[in-house]
């Protein structure tokens, strides 16, 4: 391991973490991407797997989260100047961390018989951070995605799930016509418009979670293969906000499993 | 009700309009803000509430929820340019809409036995938008904020609030060592370190809730007043995201009272 200055953004290292940072297209095809925060560094190093390249700044250096990876990360660290950095990173992170991973290929095939999360065009990389984050708390290990959801390893999304993603097996670009009617397990929707209750709902056995479109709410095609419940709110405000609506869902199953 | 067209960026209505999205301070000072989303000036207008100033562009005009906003709303609409517009808008919302409102003003003291969610230096506006948006969803009325809170009426916290700020009580600047020892009524934490889960507790009377900071967690003096309390978390997870760990438990106070 070799501490390397680099100062030109021009160099085809920094080519390659930009690109693969703001271009959605260079992420697919290199198979790619790049974790912005020491946290999700630091789970993805203990979860065995590898960095290929470290990208630093000379101040965030002596912060001890870096010697944590240090003591994890086998390859060289890369120091790029404040005003590199500044033009690089997407979330502003305070401790300067810019790491290029492989995106994790896995062989599984869908499992049918697993509890699972089908995300049906949520698009808001936020929501789909924090709904991988919250399902792998409740131990939802299988993520299903509509091709028009977020990239779930873009930036924002690997933000927001805070080093969730390394502990799921996510399929991205998922066909629900083809995959909906092959569950044999329970499959709920959340629809703000039912009279079945979430909380009337016998969820001790394996089950789906689908979740919609911030606007537009689930497909027709996903309602008609799944059971549409609803979360009393006596409030009466039209709507939670989708993660949220998703994760009391999760933590209901949750409680009736303790 | 009149249109007028406004062309300059340093007219006098526009330079407001830009103190009041850009200044935490001049918002103080002038207790106003601006509504940035349709949904939000319609929920704000249906609340019986008047609009000050309403800035919108041609292309927008025509726009259906802009004709449900011309029916409520009694003033001037002033037309501006897309370039002007989007050098004002934070949240680059796609159909122009900059609304100057008051502030609500409450002359309440704060009520030591009702349910109430307290904000103890959560500092992500997307957080504190979305926990009103869950609490009123839940029927939690009061909400009290240390001063480390994001700005509640802050464009950001606004959009995540999704309209909940209009029915809520809201009190802002909070000392939790006046007001802790004044309830009552049970008060609990969130705290990954607990042994006494949620799901243990009998939440059928009224309590209140304390969330922390994202990255400290609940201060030293609100957990010695408080329960705390965890989320079993089957999967692992070292926490949830503050908005989460929130809602699950405002949520499963609602399944009690069901």
């Amino acid at each position: 391991m070799s501490i390397i200055y680099l100062e030109s953004k021009d160099n085809p290292k920094i080519k390659h973490l930009r690109a693969l940072i703001e271009q959605n297209q260079y992420r697919k095809k290199q198979q790619q991407t790049v974790l912005e925060s020491t946290h999700a560094c630091l789970a993805w190093l203990d979860s065995g797997q590898k960095i290929h390249a470290f990208f630093t700044t000379e101040a965030a250096l002596k912060h001890p989260d870096l010697q944590d990876i240090q003591e994890l990360h086998t390859g060289h660290i890369f120091i790029i100047s404040e005003v590199l950095y500044k033009s690089l990173s997407t979330l502003g992170t305070t401790i300067a961390c810019l790491a290029v991973i492989d995106i994790p290929r896995h062989t599984q095939t869908i499992n049918y018989n697993v509890d699972t999360l089908i995300l049906d065009d949520v698009q808001d990389p936020g929501n789909v951070g924090t709904l991988l984050r919250s399902a792998a708390a409740a131990n939802i290990k299988q993520i299903l995605c509509t091709p028009a959801v977020a990239s779930l390893w873009s930036p924002r999304v690997l933000r927001a799930g805070m080093g969730a993603h390394f502990s799921l097996c996510c399929f991205e670009r998922v066909d629900l016509t083809n995959v909906l009617p092959q569950f044999e397990i329970p499959v709920y929707a959340t629809n703000s418009h039912q009279a079945n209750t979430l909380y009337e709902q016998d969820l001790k056995n394996p089950c789906v979670w689908i979740l919609g479109n911030e606007g537009q709410g689930i497909s027709e095609f996903a309602l008609a293969h799944a059971k549409a419940v609803t979360i009393p709110q006596p409030g009466g405000q039209e709507s939670l906000n989708v993660a949220i609506a998703g994760s009391i869902c999760f933590f209901e199953m949750v409680r009736q499993r303790t």
